[in-house]
């Protein structure tokens, strides 16, 4: 493909060789020559200087340094064009998982499993389980005890799903993932632990995507609810008796205690952690390693330990990096203070 | 089941229709018609307004809205009342396992296990492996060389056991669980990382359970030591030659650093990080997110990080809210300080 | 072995009995009679007093009780002494893994797999998979179309490499690491969440060790990479793009967000997190729990959310403890003030 043939697919104003042949896409600081790479992000900007890209997309208006040598392709949305490249050019996706259940598989006569379901190796299937058309279910996973799961789910290698869970349609779960483990419940009953039973379920509704190694705890009783669209990171962790809201993103590692309630479109950064039972508004933004102890307003932003509104805590954390400084002017008026005790009381 | 029949079972005071009749258990939120619901936390009164549920179960003095219209049962303990009707009402557990080892399981001729034992698909147990009476490996789980796993433990798929490590009677380790793992260890000789030897061993005494997807690592030598009845949550790490004190729990996410000891009912709350080599109390309680970089007294609670004993930790919270506010009334008086000097000095 | 041999096998001066016979090693804590201990640490030299292990190994110049009647052996380093001692005294590792694919693993024909190499059971292959001189793939692990695994290589149990990523000669997986995963990468359109195709790969160097259940996920395009020599422990999470630059240590459950460049030699300690898209500098430390926001320079040292250069987040931590009593300080001088006030302005 000519840097003409990339113009004529994403639309856009070239400058520099049209002919140039593109064989690949890169990263700017990975690029080596024949690829194609992009710049959104101004804070790359200095990266143009030393990429050996073929031909850079780039914003219509993005000012370049006066004797830069790239072929530029500027375009209104780079990001947006870059993907149409990406899909050009990138490597052809592993086959399709042939339909069927591999040899190596061992599910139960009772399951009802679509014919069109993949079923991979060394996956168990036990009784009563039904898989809807087109899922994949990746090699080592676990189907537990009357499990159901939707059309056109891929479940990555070693996915465990315990007994009576419900996952919906196009679900894509990532290695390691585990749905329905029993959730972290005891009484404490004349110094030792004593298990409460955790007889619910989890239900994982359509299009979610859980993140490698993630785990979500079944219900005490009643379900732990994730609901239609909500995207789960790597290694997060959700107890019992939570409801995760419509298309609510959590990124990697946060914690969500026990039936804590989230709202839709919210917004989780990495390493949060939320108490349990309190409720968290529809569109709110909980920042990075927030600990959240309290309800959070639809909308709000929080962050800190415990976590506040984000006005009040940067306020805060503002005059918290003077405070070393304050410590000094304080003990200087102190010292004027003491000074001019004589002269007043005179 | 009718709300009389509940009554029998559990006791206490009804007040509405006897007859209304029971089908399951849920939430006071998830409930349908025909389900029995509880109220033990005050903090969730207000659904009492809203639910569907059939019957709920109060507490014997629990104030109500006076038009409510449910059907209520007044106990002593909520919560231990529903905990008898969840019994009742609870889906049947999966099957038993039966006894015997699957024909796509690989046992080492050399192993030692009891004919009792479960032994599910795709598991591997090495050689000198001995699992006593009655225990169940879950399908795609690995004992290592010499490992021994005692009497009634479930083990639920995919979990690794490795070389040599010893487990107790009654242990539950979650799908994805590691045991035995290398310690994070390493000498920097010449600018590069050389591997230390873990020739230790993972040692978990009776009655423990632990959460899907944690991982404990085998000592450097000697033993990482995982006292009898201790409860570990989810995502938890717990690295080498740490001993956990008996029916100690350790909330989801926590890390605990290399060589630390922790006494006897420990409460350690969610994310929290402890360094390594130091000593947590008997009945210490580290709250959540908490980074520990001490010892820990014998009782004693702490927060924050670095964690501080927790009344401390609170004023000094406190204090930083009103930071803002306190650099205003500083500047304040500076310049009263220095309006008056020279009156001060005439 | 007597006190005696191990003296001539480690060098240093004996104090006590040579005859003594020593059959195994212990920490100080757990040592019974017959076991070898030693003491680097000045901290552990309390436990002088009560270990019951048969020889200590350590420093010529440490100082010990006067009435101690433990059998000693000095030497310069008793650390690295106390290593040869290990490897004297260390269980056989387990028996190697035969060469050769197990029958109930399962291999595509159009893999390439050196005849040295051990494939154990329930082991997935795909086609196009190359694998190196020597290698180990343990129990259920998985290795994606077109994947590259070098020479020498061990992976524990449960492993999953995802399609064409790349890992060099000597690198150690241990159970449940997932290598390849898709990046958390979605836009958000029309208040849904599209996935962003990622289409990139892994590159795992040359003598890397990753731990238990860590998760590196796939670049968006291009690769994430892990170089030569970097160490990383259980539970850590990778994002998509972000290069980790040779002999980098990464603590247990720390995060590393998208596109983030770390250099060599960095510090990362436990659960800290970064944002994306930043630059550590060689050398750098990140102290635990930190929550890195901004490019770390060359050798810096930082911690606190947000980090700080280590002296000024100590100066900050110093004047925060001080801040209760420093709000008392100023109510004093207020009150002062306000005292004052008739006689200065008379």
């Amino acid at each position: 493909m000519t840097a003409r043939e990339v113009a004529d697919l994403v639309g856009g104003r070239l400058e520099g060789d049209p002919t140039v042949v593109l064989t690949g896409i890169a990263g700017l600081r990975d690029a080596v020559a024949g690829r194609i790479s992009y710049l959104e992000d101004p804070r790359y900007a200095p990266l143009l200087a030393t990429t050996r890209a073929s031909l850079v997309i780039l914003g219509a208006e993005a000012s370049v340094p006066a004797d830069l040598r790239l072929n530029l392709l500027r375009v209104e949305k780079p990001g947006a064009a870059f993907m149409r490249v990406v899909e050009t050019f990138a490597p052809p996706p592993p086959p399709r998982s042939a339909p069927g259940i591999h040899p190596c598989a061992v599910v139960d006569p009772a399951a009802k499993v679509h014919p069109t379901v993949s079923i991979q190796p060394f996956v168990v299937v036990e009784a009563d389980v039904e898989i809807g058309e087109g899922t994949v279910i990746g090699a080592g996973g676990y189907l537990g005890h009357g499990a159901r799961v939707g059309r056109e789910c891929f479940f990555y290698p070693q996915v465990t799903v315990r007994e009576r869970c419900l996952v919906g349609d196009r679900v894509i779960l990532h290695p390691g993932v585990v749905i329905g483990s029993d959730g972290f419940g005891y009484e404490f009953v004349d110094g030792r632990y004593v298990k409460v039973p955790q007889v619910g379920i989890v239900q994982v509704d359509d299009d979610v995507e859980i993140g490698a190694n993630s785990t979500v705890d079944r219900g005490r009783f009643g379900r732990t609810w994730i609901q239609r669209g909500v995207k789960v990171d790597n290694l997060v962790q959700i107890a019992h008796n939570v409801t995760v809201g419509e298309d609510t993103a959590i990124v990697a590692q946060a914690g969500i205690s026990g039936s804590t309630q989230i709202g839709r479109c919210v917004r989780i950064a990495g390493q949060v952690g939320t108490v349990g039972h309190i409720a968290i508004g529809d569109g709110a933004t909980l920042l990075a390693q927030s600990g959240v102890t309290r309800d959070v307003k639809k909308g709000e932003t929080v962050f800190g330990y415990p976590a506040q509104e984000q006005r009040e805590a940067l306020r805060m954390h503002a005059a918290l990096r003077r405070l070393p400084q304050m410590i000094e002017r304080l003990r200087k008026v102190e010292k004027q203070m003491a000074e001019r005790r004589p002269e007043t009381k005179p």
